[in-house]
């Protein structure tokens, strides 16, 4: 069931990433040996992700602490690491909830053996990933049945956690298990995630699946025989209110529109208890040109504007049930709190 | 209030066609003077929108006509070409209804004056378009109010008919009487209508306008400030349903999620009355190269399978009103009928 590919690997001092915006044409891996090689890979999407995001920075921090020669030298450059790695990307709680991690990991360094314990909590933070994926598709198998017609949409897989993945991974976990499933994902502009990452994943797992254009899972849901619809998360308030990748939100009001269960499936890293609901969640607008001229391709006169926002919010009320791997929560009112979810 | 452009222009023998495909980047006319280069231009969408079609195919027969040496010859190739122009794309019927006419007119050509009388007949239905969507601005502008925040989708304007438009006609003429428009262009993949003609002819106009993604409208509606919709249409049923660019459906149920208005705008060659509802319309599927390597821009691995629905059906009850030349139907019970609409 583990994927044929990992997005990060660690040793000592380098961090090999596959470079997820050369896919689907090349696997590319590429070291990474420096905090600004880590922050441009985050910034331009080489690691991409939610809770693969939050790897990566944890292993970003350690690169910092390679470059100094003692603990004190360590400690500050790894806080520096720490503040610099949080302005990467806002909108992901995963990354802040590891950065956090290896901050009270940096209070608790002790003379000698500094590097070995920021290593050993970086990859700790990995292993968590990928422990919390399997107990994801556990959580969600049930959710699903033999033959099911699925949508997704970006890219939620093992590319996305550096484990199985969320909702891909329930999803190519269901296929193993159950057998027959179909997914449809939506191509996922401005940056194409589910039609250069989604489609090769599945495709690397041996699960059928139809490429579509965005605009198109509303009228595919019309026609019937659509049995779910499955999307990760970048930040989940207490209420329910997801953060996720552009484009999720209109597919919910779809869902809802038919009658389609509607699954947010992310780790318990995702939660953000400490927002009431989704209206505090910080929203990335990234370059413009993203959509405009999507991969130098250019689309529209030069000088049009364009808007450009990464993410928006899904109200709790319109998702079914928000799958972590402490359980299922059941909509349309959530109350999340610290332990339970 | 005209444009400065024009997508089709007619003189003896010779059909001048605006190459929709080169835009935005390059303005080309291309002179065509046979019937296949019609076709292909038809069904490459050089020459696109529900009812220049039906104006380039009127033309187009002409063209086979001026082939002939007499009379009986003529008629043949006349015939012959509405029935080749027929199969060219199948979902807008306004293509029909203007084939319909020329057939008739092919019926009553008299000896001596029969390219005289044929030419004269598409230069009718030219000029009928022109005058309907003159009549189809009047008809819209009471729903908008000066400063109004709208969303389109797909191409709806000058490029579309031959004349000032339907959807995008009603918003540019808006711009003119009434001031403070503000325009947000559905991008309209796969195709991209949207970003490479919306865009152009809304800076032609000088109409404040920014491209999003299909994607982003629902988050754009639940933000607030979107005071209506505004699409056209290729085929409306007597009940209303409305098939028009895929990904129209998805935006009326956005709409009607958000209680915004949505508005279909088109001339009444466009309603379908033998038709009860849309169930019957056939919808034109393309080549899923469009959505896997749009403009030969290859966003998926290879062999991936796409789905490419040109169209979907908007059902009645999701439309607030349906604009036409002959005044504005009012959702959502829609019983079209022959005269009134």
């Amino acid at each position: 069931m583990s994927a044929p590919y990992s997005p990060v690997a660690y040793r000592r001092g380098v961090l090999t990433i596959l470079d997820q915006t050369c896919l689907p044409g090349e696997v590319r891996l590429v070291e990474l040996t420096t905090l600004e090689q880590v922050e441009e890979a985050v910034r331009s999407l080489r690691v991409r992700g939610a809770p693969l995001i939050g790897v990566a920075a944890a292993y970003g921090v350690c690169l910092a602490m390679g470059a100094a020669t003692n603990k004190a030298e360590a400690y500050v450059r790894g806080m520096e690491a720490v503040e610099r790695l949080r302005r990467t990307r806002p909108t992901a709680v995963n990354l802040f909830w590891a950065l956090d991690r290896m901050s009270l990991s940096l209070q608790h360094i002790q003379k000698e053996d500094w590097f070995v314990v920021a290593e050993a909590d970086a990859r700790a933070i990995h292993g968590e990933t990928l422990r919390q994926d399997a107990a994801l598709v556990e959580q969600g198998l049930p959710l699903l049945a033999a033959g099911a017609r699925v949508i997704t949409h970006c890219n939620t897989g093992p590319l996305a956690t550096g484990g199985l993945g969320t909702a891909l991974g329930v999803l190519i976990g269901a296929h193993g298990r159950l057998g027959g499933l179909h997914v449809y994902a939506d191509e996922t502009r401005p940056r194409w995630q589910g039609a250069h990452l989604t489609t090769w994943e599945l495709a690397q797992h041996g699960v059928p699946h139809t490429l579509i254009c965005d605009n198109m899972a509303a009228v595919l849901m019309r026609q019937g025989g659509i049995h779910s619809v499955w999307v990760g998360a970048d930040r989940i308030a207490a209420n329910g209110d997801t953060a996720n990748k552009i484009g999720t939100y209109g597919l919910a009001v779809a869902a809802r529109h038919h009658g389609v269960p509607f699954y947010v499936v992310a780790p318990t890293s995702t939660l953000d208890l400490k927002l009431d609901s989704g209206a505090g969640i910080p929203i990335e607008e990234r370059d413009p040109r993203e959509v405009a001229a999507p991969e130098g391709h250019v689309i529209a006169p030069a000088g049009t504007a364009a808007w450009n926002p990464a993410f928006d919010v899904t109200p709790g009320p319109l998702i079914s049930a928000i799958v972590t791997e402490k359980g299922v929560f059941r909509g349309p009112d959530y109350r999340l709190r610290e332990g339970t979810g």
